[in-house]
């Protein structure tokens, strides 16, 4: 089966028509995109706890293990904010930071998030990720960018402090405001305010000044690559380590080392749910950015496959001293830009970061903490977008709902807390708002054989038949709204003799709203009342015949509403046709 | 606003058109069901693991509390054997029973779940209650059936036996059998047998004899009464308390004490969920009941009051020394059968249980528990009915998966992790349905204004143009299976232009469906396609309108189908109007 090997292995595919031109377009973005991984990999390491060389480890096999089995022709994998957040926050709880055992705690984290994401993609389970509802992530993706800048004015302050939530984050700031070290201080602040000036300024300066839109474009992602280089050197000038402020320090030499995860069932318990919301989480980032990414070539991504691209890059993070990895956005839209045409442009982003983690990490010895710092806060404050709250209250009161939930309790709460309720919250307000479908009453109107809402036109009725036209698929959530709802109508109406439901909109009926359509027949038999259904659905007809519904109806069913009418209303004929 | 009163106080209303016949026939039914209710309460008890006078308390507070503020005309509130089952598997994770402590517990449950009743009522919150599925009841009543009913068996035997679930409950009883007690064995097997006799044969046998079928009726209720009668003369007169029989012993004699449930923080955090599970359990089944038994006199039942009366009738079980109740199904169909017309049944029930306690309990002394728990196994295999799953298996699948799961994890695990996975698995099957609508690419049927599905029907198509009608409501569980589905089936057509989505069935668009649709439309303008409209309903235009993504549209929304393809496909105006 060519083709299913094909299918899971799409580098057989691309690998077959890779051409010299192909190959110098990949290896031109990947040295873009190994220009911007260093600094970034050290500090997200750093974000999620773990020792610098842990952010390289990271970015080298799942890229190439990615770049195998992935479908997305531009994605970056490797350490991301959110995920190193979440990571910080899942092995916290288990080991301290620092730590032999944190260290192995994060491989584990890996292994089973891996092992997850490779089980749903062989399982097909892709479309579970769609619990997610968008609004959900991106309030979730905004209280995550605060609460990661947050945590990390603990290095531009030069202090310790803890904290998963906001307000603990805050207090433990504030008790430690005594001990600010100055010099970290001024390298932070320096730093921060550069980079967000690289960000806003620089690129519009470069071009203004005649540079070719690529260059200056080129030039403004190297500006942490610049903050990196001249305070790494004010650093060691100065000495200004002897002055408090902290440094990566030694960062050992080499190609990521043979590590194997932890696998104890204790580690296991404990890991394997903060596992699976990572594994959703990460997927659902990288799922978005591939597609994005991939409609703009006219490509097309195979979600079931991604999960087990993720899936391999995971595993090889938990082989090789890493953490939890997955697609991020900022690099794979740098290495689509830089024009990056295969996945093999990632095997190229590996082969240069192994050079770097052989060559480069002496030279990072005197990089102080704050710049690192500076370089996460200011990726992580473009996430921060609270037009969300705005936008969702001006289309759907529901949707706003859900968003603020996320964002206060990730906030208040943590970060599994906040996404966990947010999808919860998503769920019950889905289901309450189908709970009580729309339901009119209808009658004729005059002249025609089109039967509307009573409230809203003048039509004709009968005071012995009531029309209700119910505008939902029927099934277990509003199931008893529909007994209710006929129960309440008919008691208000003593000369009721027949009650007929317009199935028009209906898609689809469960067992529960089955046995409702039963107990409502039975109920209007003990009243005398006819149950009838009309434009019933061939599917849902097919359904419904298959139970007794339809034989023990009092009543018919009607091909058209309007035969109803002609049928129960007009005619001189015994209006109970089946008993 | 004594409209408002007399809603809430439903007792103002049938009190004020009271007559001397309606009297007579309240009370006819409430000597029945006194009759009945005196043995059943103290097996419920027993279920319970709470003394044999608990069942009896239970019964007459909660009566009269739910007669003032009820909604149902013949509901009959008390213990249950679901709740008891419930109640003595919260409790006894908290308590030894036996002991003081579980009695207060049980206090406090009954006391957690009237406030929470309460609350659901007063915040008009009964639509939770639908979020149990019918065939997870019914999955769950049979579950609990059959685990009742083994769980009784240690009392046939005469043997110590604990379990939570059907194998530790049989390997404890398989552990004990070198225990087993003849005499009482003798007692059991003669009870269960009689009854279930007296239950199948006695009606048909008695109305043979020529009797009355009211009298055979009351007679055949009667059943249980008769048993213990006998038995208890039996032990009493052979000693067999002194051969091993475990009898009822003594009962302290007297009205309903006042007690005080414990609130401590420890209790209430351990019995708050099981409180909210029996709350939901015991609602679910008493509405039921309420309106199959209103509809056969065309009375309503409003749910939100009925909460707020079940709410009271637990209050008063917390401060009378009873223990969680509810409406009870037999108990109901038993008063309404015996010609109760009004709450006062109920009221004159609760007055012979009140004699019953002051001057009968010295009378049961000698009941043996064997007794009790035959009553027991009789009434709760009437409750248990695997036909739910082969009815659910030709009905639909995904109903016949959340069937037997629930009855599996109820036998296996427990009531309460089966009933929670019961509702899990139906959401999420639903979900998972409405996860993958129903989209057909559709075409023209030639010489008409109609389109259909192009697989189904002979209809003319145009290579340059996509039509996608989309059998569902967009929201968040369905918004990327779209994005996915138009990407999917524009990368297959490279001479595409136009993408129309018909919308004739949709009936809501959610925020993130709405996002996904903006993704849709800046993707395809990526590969220069125009994306269109049509047949959008009024109020999903409305909430469009306040969207950015009519202005941004890269194409039309037109207002039919055939507008659409006459535009797109006849013309030769430029085909995209808008950009």
């Amino acid at each position: 089966m060519p083709d299913r090997i094909s299918r899971m292995v799409p580098a057989l595919e691309w690998g077959r028509s890779y051409t010299r031109e192909t190959f110098s377009s990949d290896v031109i973005a990947a040295v873009i995109v190994t220009i911007m991984l260093i600094p970034q990999s050290l500090a997200y390491a750093l974000l999620a706890g773990l020792p610098p060389e842990a952010g390289i480890y990271a970015s080298i096999a799942p890229i190439i293990l990615y770049a195998i089995v992935g479908t997305s022709r531009a994605l970056a994998v490797g350490p991301v904010a959110v995920v190193s957040l979440l990571t910080a926050s899942a092995v916290g709880q288990v080991a301290e930071s620092g730590t032999a055992g944190y260290a192995v705690a994060a491989l584990t984290l890996a292994f089973l998030s891996g092992a997850f994401l490779l089980a749903m993609g062989l399982f097909r389970l892709g479309f579970l990720a769609n619990f997610l509802s968008h609004p959900v992530i991106a309030g979730f993706i905004t209280a995550s960018g605060i609460l990661i800048a947050t945590s990390q004015l603990k290095h531009i302050l030069g202090v310790d402090a803890q904290g998963h939530t906001l307000p603990e984050t805050l207090a433990s700031l504030a008790g430690h405001l005594g001990q600010v070290n100055p010099a970290t201080v001024i390298i932070g602040v320096l730093a921060t305010a550069f980079l967000f000036w690289v960000r806003k300024g620089l690129n519009p300066l470069l071009t203004s000044l005649g540079l070719p839109p690529a260059l200056a474009s080129t030039l403004t992602r190297a500006g942490p690559v610049a903050a990196v280089v001249v305070t790494t050197l004010a650093v060691a000038l100065l000495r200004l380590d002897e002055q408090g402020v902290r440094i990566v320090g030694e960062v050992p030499q080499g190609l990521p080392p043979f590590t194997l995860p932890g696998l104890s069932p204790d580690l296991i318990s404990a890991l394997l749910v903060p596992a699976i919301l990572i594994s959703i989480i990460g997927f659902v980032e990288s799922i978005s950015v591939a597609q994005t990414l991939a409609a703009k070539r006219r490509q097309r991504i195979d979600p079931d496959q991604e999960l087990i691209g993720l899936g391999a890059a995971n595993l090889g993070a938990a082989f090789t001293g890493g953490y939890p990895v997955t697609g991020g956005f900022a690099r794979s839209v740098v290495n689509f830009d830089a024009g990056a045409e295969t996945p093999a442009a990632g095997a190229f982003t590996a082969i240069g970061l192994g050079i770097a983690a052989i060559a480069l990490t002496p030279l990072v010895h005197y990089l102080p903490n704050a710049t690192l710092a500076a370089t996460i806060i200011v990726a992580v404050l473009s996430l921060v977008d609270v037009s969300i709250l705005h936008k969702t209250w001006a289309y759907s009161k529901s949707d706003f709902t859900a968003v603020a939930a996320t964002i206060l309790l990730t906030l208040g709460l943590g970060v599994e807390i906040g996404v966990a309720a947010g999808v919860v919250i998503s769920v019950l307000l889905h289901l309450y708002k189908t709970s009580r479908p729309h339901v009119a009453e209808v009658g004729l109107v005059p002249g025609t054989q089109h039967f509307r809402n009573i409230l809203r036109h003048k039509v004709e009725t009968d005071p012995a038949v009531l029309t209700l036209r119910v505008d939902e698929s029927l099934f277990f959530v509003n199931a008893r709204f529909l007994e209710d709802l006929v129960q309440a109508r008919v008691a208000e109406r003593p000369d009721l003799r027949h009650v007929v439901l317009m199935f028009s909109a209906v898609n689809a009926v469960d067992f529960s709203a089955l046995e409702s359509l039963e107990a409502i027949n039975q109920r209007l038999r003990d009243q005398d009342i006819g149950l009838h259904l009309s434009e019933v659905k061939g599917p849902v007809m097919d359904r419904l015949r298959t139970s007794h519904l339809i034989g023990d109806l009092n009543g018919n069913v009607y091909l058209s509403q309007f035969d109803a009418w002609e049928s129960l209303c007009r005619s001189d004929k015994p209006a109970r046709a089946a008993d």
